[in-house]
């Protein structure tokens, strides 16, 4: 083994040991549940700043609750590199999905550091804060404070305790009139790379590590709300009902049938049914949807199909569908240049022609797209897996994942 | 209008004021949520017993914190004859289900003790603090109490908010150890005799006020959890999913359907999905299942119905099935000497060939017959609708009731 070979093996144990560890920083002891301006985001927050200062970089938490480490460049005025991704996490969630990419990022910073290496420009690593919307219901808060695409509307967005947004943000120590400064100037900003597991099953079924990204595809999401009419489970004859959860389940079905035939995915991934007790027809049914697909065309297809099945069997059955948006993002595509800078850094590893994937699942770069070009590193996981405590990685995946990158943002010095 | 025709059309008023006013007492403001040994448990209490003592009776809270007012016997020491029903309601309930009996109960009492008249034996009117289990998810409590068949196992059920029954029972101001002290002894009761609205729609339908019960169907309920795998919404394929909730919602049709084929009543009033994000594909799905039927056998045949049913795609879709049976009741039969009381009752409105009614609803009476007879009134309500805020009665209805009920319990004097 030469030096070079064993100083990368121990970053990628040290880079796993490391989101080993903010595992442990949860809501619910035993799983993995970081959400947004909780206290076990502030302790993720504090692990990641001092492992940013081992490696040089001075840090800071920015105004949106991002955690932010800066390696000077020999040039403090060029444009800087952003380097990130997420720490937090769905419920019950993997270790790797997030932070990864953060932990990967400071372990370049590191190698910089180690050799006594400045870059022509400055380099920024950010851990965002929000990027799974698993707390307020609006994903991609962290990023979106950076892109500068804040929204006031969601001041009032409001977690299941009922605590507003903007009330976390007082809670967590930040000043909301302040969020404007997490923005960056576009004009000071270089572009922006992330690494990320692929939650797919793509590259480790085809025996490759790595791979780079083609577009994100943008996340269509509704909250659909059925309304029928509540009454007594022994009292009401099964053909008088209007049982509202009897059009959730009708709804879940066709969704997931008509996503398999429109080569679309749809998830219904939250439902809640009111009044709630064992021996009440359920009078009120909502649930959460979300459909995404290679192109806007074919997601907006799907969903125009989805609605047209709910609203011919509410009418049969007498139920009342209601619609909200939550979220829309347009599929977004990578920077020919900066995904260039990835290919480099894949073929420094070896592979000269690496797959190219679409991503279905959202990343930080689709908020940060609005404000400075963008590419991505995908790292293969075991079986496709995320979201899911079984989320894993192989060590020597993570080693090439940690050439690559390193390599990557190398490349940009020109 | 005679003298007589006044006075119940007063007093039929008054049951539906103070029905009114018991909707005040609620955890929720502007709907009617009123869960067993809560404050507005103490609250209903509270009022009830102020109602009864007006009407001549002394009274108490029960160990098991169920209100009591006794009527004195010209014979103390003669069996009581039982009223009652239940002050507890389910979540956005109705203001009828429950109080409307207690009420009545506590008018006929009035009416013997504004004539200043001793019946031979003394009366008990019983309001019961759980019927619905709302709270604890097991129902009953209150008049199980009272039947003398309270399970030990109970006191570590648990609320929404984890507190546990034993912990309920001490801040409501009971000493658990005594709850044996609320069970009679069935040496000493003559029967039970309750009123309650139809909560179906067949006495309307006939143009009836009044009916009277052939019997209680049993409820049979369990809790479902349907396990797939979790996993994130975009990143794993349609074909490769093993969504939870996309087999609950399969079970939730075929519960449907087999009721409607096999002649029950099934419902799924709850359903909780894990993780519990917009972004990730349940993993696990959790629903409540309640079935009942005419018949303890027809009930039986459609359950074994639906679990193949749900066995059998669950097998093809990849999930498993776990039962949990929560509450299992038989069917009850009223006894035939206070059936002729209650038609006794019905017939003194002018009603000699009431209606008899199979209540597929579970009502105080099925715990109650673990101890002694009983029968049952029904009334009408509008549509039959109950357990929802659109519950009603008319005025008409609630005096021929009154005037029955009281009619039924002077018919046990011989």
């Amino acid at each position: 083994m030469t030096r070079a070979d064993q100083a990368t093996a121990v970053d990628a144990a040290e880079v796993l040991a490391r989101c080993d560890h903010l595992g442990t920083l949860t809501a619910v002891p035993g799983i993995v549940h970081r959400a947004y301006l909780t206290p076990e985001h502030a302790a993720a927050n504090a692990a990641t700043a001092a492992w940013m200062a081992a490696a040089g970089m001075d840090t800071w938490t920015d105004a949106a609750g991002n955690i932010v480490g800066r390696y000077e460049g020999a040039d403090p005025e060029a444009p800087v590199l952003l380097l990130g991704s997420h720490l937090d996490t769905v419920p019950n969630a993997g270790r790797y999905d997030g932070p990864l990419g953060v932990m990967l990022a400071i372990a370049v910073v590191a190698r910089l550091h180690e050799r006594g290496e400045r870059l022509p420009f400055p380099i920024e690593v950010i851990g965002f804060g929000d990027e799974e919307g698993t707390r307020f219901g609006s994903t991609l808060l962290g990023s979106r404070a950076v892109a500068g695409t804040w929204d006031p509307r969601w001041w009032e967005l409001r977690d299941a305790e009922g605590v507003t947004l903007v009330e976390a943000f007082q809670t967590f120590g930040l000043d909301p009139s302040r969020v404007g400064e997490a923005a960056h100037d576009p004009q000071r900003v270089l572009g922006y790379l992330e690494a990320h597991i692929e939650q797919g099953p793509y590259l480790e079924e085809a025996g490759r590590p790595l791979g780079v990204v083609s577009a994100i595809a943008g996340a269509h999401r509704f909250q659909l709300t059925i309304t029928g009419k509540a009454g007594h489970a022994g009292g009401v004859p099964m053909d008088r009902r209007r049982d509202a959860l009897v059009g959730a389940s009708q709804a879940v079905l066709d969704i997931e049938r008509l996503a398999r035939e429109m080569d679309c995915v749809a998830t219904v991934g939250m439902i809640e049914v009111a009044p709630g007790a064992a021996n009440v027809i359920p009078g009120e049914a909502s649930f959460s949807l979300d459909v995404r697909a290679a192109t806007d065309e074919g997601r907006d297809a799907c969903w125009r199909a989805i609605q047209d099945a709910i609203q011919e069997f509410c009418q049969e059955r007498r139920l009342v569908l209601s619609i909200e948006e939550t979220h829309s993002a347009p599929a977004e595509a990578p920077a020919p240049r900066l995904v260039d800078a990835v290919r480099a850094g894949i073929a420094a590893t070896g592979d000269d022609d690496p797959l190219v994937l679409l991503s279905k699942a959202g990343h930080d770069a689709m908020a940060i797209a609005a404000m400075t070009d963008w590419a991505m590193l995908f790292i293969a996981c075991a079986g496709g897996v995320s979201h899911h405590p079984a989320e894993a990685v192989t060590e020597a995946d993570v080693a090439a994942a940690l050439d690559a990158f390193e390599a990557a943002v190398v490349s940009l010095v020109r």
